[in-house]
């Protein structure tokens, strides 16, 4: 991607683990002063999602999304072995397979993510960093 | 804060620990297609901090903080614990004080920070994150 085929256009949002989105929300919004701006359940990955973002933000913002897992999988694991925290990165892209073609990165699978938008997780984590791709539109409309 | 006076304008960044700020540059650099947009020495937490972002983002995007500790500290202890990764979120207010006073969250110490602003770290860890706050405007001119 380097040769500027194509970058990110942003950070996306950063993924959290927590085993209760509600009382994560809370503190985000209660104490610090966010606001919620999107919860949702994503059956690819059997996950409900929860967006924070500061009061007044544009739609194309970098959120923080909280990531409650309901069943086994990567957060779950993620859980059980860090606790609670920091889980994701995750950048939005125009579209996953132009910049999977690039070379540069490789994912184990694309899925229909968060936002009705089209996800993958990259294999490689870069100084041990979890990415995420997301593409900038949906495909679905979200719920 | 919740009580409106004080709330965040944005997530400024989210801080990775790394051991090689320059290793973990070029990954996002060369391969994900970031650019670096800051490349700074603070003192009081000796630290080298490095910032990626999207090419072309506003001024005021929130970023990717590559976080290289020199001697003991939070950023060292962390590595030695966890490995490098995701470290910390921090987020943008106009006054830290006035967040303080809110009464909601507490701090260690304020110290000068990246970019010539003022920052501290909050004293609690919301569902196992690392929190810092940074001032939206520099109080000396960044380096």
């Amino acid at each position: 991607m380097h040769d500027g085929t194509a970058p990110p256009r942003r950070l996306d949002h950063v993924g959290i683990a927590t085993l209760d989105a509600d009382r994560s929300a809370a503190w985000y919004v209660d104490v610090l002063g966010l606001v919620v701006m999107g919860d949702e359940y994503v059956q690819a990955a059997d996950v409900r999602l929860v967006y924070l973002v500061a009061p007044g933000s544009p739609p194309d913002v970098t959120t923080v999304q909280l990531v409650q897992p309901f069943g086994p999988g990567m957060v779950r694991r993620f859980v059980d072995s860090n606790g609670e925290g920091l889980h994701h990165l995750c950048f939005a892209v125009d579209n996953i397979e132009a910049v999977l073609a690039g070379g540069g990165v490789d994912s184990e699978h694309v899925f229909l993510g968060g936002r009705g938008r089209r996800a993958c997780f990259l294999s490689e984590r870069a100084s041990g960093v979890v990415v995420e791709l997301t593409e900038t539109m949906p495909v679905v409309a979200p719920r």
